[in-house]
């Protein structure tokens, strides 16, 4: 075997067990969440034609598209003839690439396999993508994207019901301190035209607005006004984002505020329409704050925005999502409502990870039984069999070796719990117990032990 | 937004719900009895250095690694200037490709990784490979491999529990009547050396002797002669291959035939060994036969080999592998000790779909609560989500429509139950549960029903 040192392409990373528990944690907790909501799964090649993903992305995303070789074109042999080697052939020689990330890929999906899908159809997907991008810190060239959308509906139960979906699954992932901004892109556009703003002129000022956090009230006045709006339109503009209160409240005041237009009026009505659903599904009035200045870029959204930011610590917006009723039919040539949200799942498990909000017991052996000497060797193996029949993660060392060895292989692996059978306890059909954190020995009998452990690990999860 | 026609790579597939929630049963079943053994997750890039790849899988695999394009190459680029289009760029333009299996990325991991990973070190990892292949009917470009190793560990015991996890793994898989093929290399080089066969030659009368039980014994013998083996060395084979009975019995009756040699001596104790954890790791007796026409291809195996085979009915093998101890070193220029399997994932997904062996709720809806009208829509949402805290997968129809697109939608999507909460109902805190499949109708209070559904789908889990 040729021995090269082995190095890892940059941007790209080994998950190593602790981590692959993290990450499994995180995965497992919002499938089980989207699952309860009937959200439903689908997974999508990671190879995509050229053809479907072009054009997709912008010209910036266009230059981050993985390209993949096909088969047997040898460059090298492309290379020894270089007088054949035409554009018509290159045309042939990359026509697929990477998945760039998941609304595209089901976009195709819904097209292709309209006859079989029952709409409304809520799916979830949760699948890495690549972009060929200058690595970073914390920015990875493979990195999982994990999305829920409904589509097929035009209700504004949709949105409410993806907006619960975020507010269950921050819960249940450990999240405490958070809000739900919510806004309507009727709403802005209302706001823009009560200002005297229509058009292309209407995305640069949304880009504007949407940096109210980063740069305060005087700092959005004074871009619009670099970007060649009015004092007296920046002024509008202003006089609506700056509005606080309640959810109704705030709703209540633009309307009151502005002439209220077509556009607008269905903007709130929207809102308040998600307003209204969500005790029902369980979320704190406290936790959604309507939030006119939130824009979401300039994106494809054309009604409900959303995104969940935790604001202790500030550690900014973990999922953002909104109704994009243009979209998911691109390849039928036709608009299909849909609704839905990303979960930034790299995010969220590099934010729990720094927090410390893992509960520790994700993955991993929970007992190691030790192989005291050959004589005993069958029945440690018997007991560890008996522990896993009854639903504990449990191991016995594979050789026969020193008892420190064993010890320290328990203790590097952050094994809680160590079990030894040597010949006084196999003898009387008992077995001792150590508890790793305390140093604590116990004998017990057989059975005993055996339920001391179901306790601890298998009838404590229901 | 441009208008393709979509399709999908060659030999690439869409897994809609019905067969995600099929994939996933099998994945997380094979992770839980993995993980009760103490295997550990890992999960490497699917891009890797090609240099890493290249020269691990013959010619024939070389041909077959997907090559990634890098970034902003723009083969367009180049061709316009092509004079500066030479091989050393060729060298820098692709030095990227795809994931083509898992041992030698996790051989990689190893060499990098040494310092953090405690010996022996048991990992297990399910992930998609790519192979740049013509594609054919049931082989694809893009499909999941699975292996578990135990690295780090001569051990014998290591090997057992190998056979202890695909033993316990088919079982809760739902397979019944199949056998685990057990042979050792070992073995089998002492037959060949007893024939006085040795070295190149070798290989290729070991490729004979796996066709076995496709060629029989006579096509066996016919081979071995055509192959310019002496009809006394094909006899010699032969009277080995051929013999049957207890695997107790075969290495006895093997013992008392040869001449031991070293070799074959330790193939015999090393076989004997396994069998003798088996018991403990409560493998029943009758499920392991020890075959001595099992030779695993050429590989890299160096130890004990084994395969389970469905039998009944006939679908062949489905799980595979051994101890190879001279693979996983690869990158560090020395022998590290390494057994373990691969699980044919996609080959038992499709073989426990044509058998039915689906338990049928593997995932889904379990209860769907319709919208009886808009007066009642809150009560239905708010009862939705009550079974959702109970655990129950429970979802609400998105819009306020006629109750027989909602009935149609319960039926086209298999879900089993529905439940109507109408005006009387929310009057009296009832609902009505209808089970779609016996069309049976009762109505419940409220409370009731909330239990009713966590009996039927949440307490009879555990």
């Amino acid at each position: 075997m040729s021995q090269v040192k082995p190095s890892l392409p940059k941007g790209t990373r080994d998950f190593l067990p602790q981590q692959m528990y993290r990450r499994q944690f995180v995965m497992d907790t919002l499938r089980s969440v989207f699952e309860s909501f009937g959200y439903q799964p689908v997974e999508t090649p990671s190879i995509e034609k050229l053809s479907v993903l072009s054009g997709k992305y912008g010209d910036e995303g266009e230059q981050l598209i993985f390209k993949v070789l096909r088969r047997g074109t040898g460059l090298e042999d492309l290379l020894k003839d270089r007088d054949d080697f035409v554009v018509k052939e290159y045309g042939e020689l990359v026509n697929e690439a990477l998945r760039y990330d998941l609304t595209v890929p089901f976009s195709r999906v819904v097209a292709m396999h309209q006859s079989e899908l029952v709409l409304p159809f809520k799916r979830y997907q949760m699948q890495p993508v690549w972009r060929a991008d200058r690595p970073q810190r914390g920015r990875y060239r493979e990195f999982y994207q994990c999305d829920i959308d409904s589509v097929g509906t035009s209700a504004m139960l949709a949105d409410a019901e993806t907006i619960a979906v975020v507010y269950h699954a921050l819960v249940k992932l450990g999240f405490e301190k958070f809000v739900i901004r919510l806004n309507n892109r009727k709403i802005l556009n209302g706001v823009l035209e009560n200002a005297g703003i229509q058009g292309p002129k209407g995305d640069a000022a949304l880009l504007t607005i949407d940096k109210l956090d980063k740069i305060g009230l005087s700092g959005v006045h004074n871009e619009l006004v670099q970007r060649g709006f009015s004092e007296s339109q920046a002024a509008k503009i202003l006089s609506v984002i700056e509005m606080d209160g309640s959810a109704g409240g705030i709703l209540q005041k633009v309307e009151q505020a502005l002439n209220p237009s077509e556009t607008l009026r269905e903007g709130l009505a929207e809102t308040r329409e998600i307003l209204s659903f969500l005790p029902s599904l369980q979320v704190p009035a406290e936790v959604v704050k309507v939030d006119l200045c939130l824009a979401r870029g300039l994106g494809y959204y054309t009604g409900p925005i959303f995104e969940s930011v935790v604001e202790e610590p500030k550690i900014g917006s973990i999922t953002g999502g909104g109704r994009y009723d243009g979209l998911v039919g691109m390849f039928l040539g036709r608009d299909i409502p849909a609704t839905g949200t990303s979960f930034g799942i790299e995010r969220i498990i590099d934010v729990m990870t720094q927090l410390e909000m893992f509960p520790g017991e994700e993955g991993g052996t929970q007992v190691l039984v030790l192989i005291f000497d050959a004589s005993t060797q069958t029945d440690s193996l018997a007991f560890t069999q008996e522990l896993r029949n009854s639903g504990v993660r449990a191991e016995s060392f594979l050789e026969v070796a020193k008892l420190k060895k064993q010890f320290s292989y328990a203790d590097k692996k952050g094994i809680p719990f160590v079990v030894i059978i040597g010949p006084d306890e196999a003898a009387e059909n008992k077995v001792t117990v150590r508890d790793m954190s305390s140093g604590q020995q116990v004998t017990h009998a057989h059975d005993n032990a055996l339920e001391f452990f179901a306790d601890r690990f298998v009838n404590s999860e229901t």
